[in-house]
């Protein structure tokens, strides 16, 4: 199979000019590998004179990016606008009606229309492929889709925006607040022009439900993922959190439980001896256990110009090569609707408050934790400032209800200042 | 397709269990992922009778594994029996050559025959594929064979024994001495019936050889690979190395450099902040480099039932998708020859030694160092016992040559007690 696998790329910001690059840099590597050459015949862009520091003279231009996907000339749509609707939208159902193969690294159209835009695709016998929606350069698509095919998956945790984990990051190394090290980000460009995006969780949480999708070959449900984001984790929590072992992490978890489909991003306690604590920065990591393979862990850039374009590359090459997994690991029509967990599995907590100076306080306290059925691992009673004491409790795996329960009895004992926090934490 | 794929399974150890266990209990999973039922109908091992935790009584019993992997009823042969010779390999080239797809987790048979092989595959027009072979159940080969197809991979490194990991690690924890520390693994029954396989870097140096050629597009050379073991690690240098800031890990390193394939299996000093220097027991690591993707990291089990029994089944399933990759990444023809790097690139080095306690010792030791060429980044000197010190000296950056140059001029000085100790430190 010489035939050359011919490319029309739309979307020409930093991944799809890393995309251009790598073809341009790569030419006979590609080619060896795919055992056809790989090119590219026509691109799309809003802008057809802005400079991208990469010559695209020798390919056609089209300024509709529907048009472009429906070229004769073009094998593979390869999709990098963004945006769960509109153009992307459009332009990739155009392809799969014109029968071209898809290569996207938009999670949010995948996270909303994923199963549509599938069952579209098989019946059109061709296939969409995204491992550049996910953690960036990791091949987690892959990894999980095939390397661990041959298990049950348990558990995909990860870390899966950048941006938020160099914010709780630097947060912990400057000890400056939230607010600020947000506005650092955002000087640096780090951040989605609609920030909460990143700070809010909804990226990652986009990212999450493709994994769980391809991880428990349930339909993609990026509406049952439960949402926090990291704007109110507070410097005291993270240093508190450190004197305990632990660090926070705005951490994905995907689980299938007897009651379902669990599905959470959320800040959470991770010891910081694990894997997933020592991750600082930028980087992404992704947990995937199965019940052959146990833990599997892997850590890489989870955005940029090469990491992005790699993983878009990645599966390029597997179309070039001829292979083709369907969309979420198996036939869109096999995937379950699976129903959401109601409650998460137990987990211990961290909790944060501040007692007042009362006789009693810490016992009171204490009571009603035991009366809602949760024991206590550890407590930590800080120096008193003013009239209140910060106090710490890590407490044994309890469920969120319980602790509702406990937290709602707290106000009654007159000696808990304002509200307490409480953070999961995550066994990893 | 809904024609089932069969496989032959010889040997029926702990993986070939393994494997026998995954496909009984996850047919359905197996079916939906691969797009038709993946079934075992024949197996063979040396003895028929003993008991193996798994009901083999539905499937064909072949006491002879070339009479197994030529079975009308076989699609693929899946090779679990070991050893770089006989048996494994009579088998695996009667499978071949009898139009057989061949999946093994055998490094050894294709770090020694790997060439002549993945040929004698191409030309009958079947795959080998070996994902168990390297890293137990870490999916590496597949993240660099395809994962990171769009890449030039700069290097590749890991830690891939985990039984010299469990040495060294447990070496640090108790502060034993490397040859009781062996003899707990031997008791524990973590060694190879012949140690010097694990402890001598050999089934290490395999496993490196492998990645080497998939990821630089060049012909296995186990004998190019520099080995080094264990055997000489000190207590003394774990400790001094983590005084330093260091762990010390039995390090496989493969990079391509102008003056060609630099491949190093030996023990190696990594910062203890490092993923690497994080890595504790008997877990594996491989780190991956790759010009677009940067650095991608892979953690898991690197041994043991369940972890290779999905590395084999991982392969499986691909050749019941359909997946064709060619044995090295490439085709076998277009494996280049590289030719082996005489010297490794330039790093810094860890050195002790004991000087005897006259003035001007450490003088005369720094102006060795400063003859060859050698600039020091940090030295220590510890407190005197008997009539010597031990002295630590880091170095900046420099070769191999140079290192030894120094050495022979320690000699000279009349002020170094014995042989000093080198050990490589690896940027990672």
């Amino acid at each position: 199979m010489t035939t050359p696998l011919r490319l029309g790329i739309a979307g020409l910001g930093t991944v799809g000019i890393g995309v251009v690059k790598i073809i341009q840099a790569h030419g006979d590597l590609l080619a060896a590998r795919s055992g056809r050459p790989v090119v590219i015949t026509a691109v799309s862009a809003r802008s057809r004179d802005k400079d991208r520091g990469a010559d695209l003279s020798a390919y056609a231009w089209e300024d509709d990016p529907v048009a472009l996907a429906t070229r004769d000339d073009v094998d593979v749509f390869v999709e990098l606008m963004g945006g769960a609707e509109g153009p992307a939208k459009d332009a990739t159902q155009a392809a799969i009606a014109a029968g071209k193969d898809v290569v996207t690294a938009n999670k949010a159209m995948l996270a909303l229309h994923g199963q549509d835009l599938a069952e579209q695709a098989e019946a059109a016998d061709v296939v969409i492929r995204f491992e550049a929606a996910v953690a960036g350069g990791i091949p987690v698509v892959k990894a999980l889709t095939e390397g661990l095919a041959g298990n049950a998956i348990r558990r995909v945790m990860g870390v899966m925006n950048g941006t938020c984990n160099y914010i709780l990051t630097r947060m912990e190394s400057s000890g400056l607040p939230y607010a600020d090290v947000f506005e650092e980000a955002n000087q640096l460009g780090y951040l989605e022009a609609d920030p909460t995006l990143d700070v809010g969780g909804i990226d990652a949480g986009h990212k999450l439900s493709l994994l769980a999708s391809v991880a428990f070959g349930t339909r993609v449900a990026f509406d049952a993922v439960e949402l926090e984001g990291i704007e109110r984790i507070s410097i005291q929590d993270i240093r508190h959190a450190a004197d305990m072992g632990f660090k926070i992490k705005l951490l994905g978890v995907a689980q299938m439980t007897g009651r379902g489909l669990e599905q959470r991003m959320s800040p959470c306690l991770v010891p910081d001896t694990s894997p997933l604590g020592q991750l600082d920065g930028g980087t992404n990591m992704v947990v995937l256990e199965g019940d052959s393979v146990g833990q599997i862990v892997l850590r890489g850039a989870g955005a940029g110009e090469g990491p992005t374009a790699s993983a878009v590359m990645s599966d390029v090459i597997d179309i070039a090569r001829g292979i083709r997994v369907p969309t979420f690991g198996v036939p869109a029509a096999q995937l379950e609707p699976a129903p959401p967990a109601k409650a998460a599995v137990p987990a211990p907590y961290y909790l944060r408050m501040r007692l007042f100076d009362k006789p009693g306080a810490l016992a009171k306290v204490a009571a009603a934790l035991g009366e809602a059925g949760i024991s206590i691992d550890r407590m930590r009673q800080y120096g008193h400032s003013n009239e209140t004491a910060p106090v710490l409790i890590v407490t044994h795996k309890t469920t969120r209800d319980a602790l509702d329960h406990a937290m709602a009895g707290f106000a009654a004992t007159g000696v808990v200042e304002g509200e307490p926090v409480a953070i999961r934490i995550e066994e990893v």
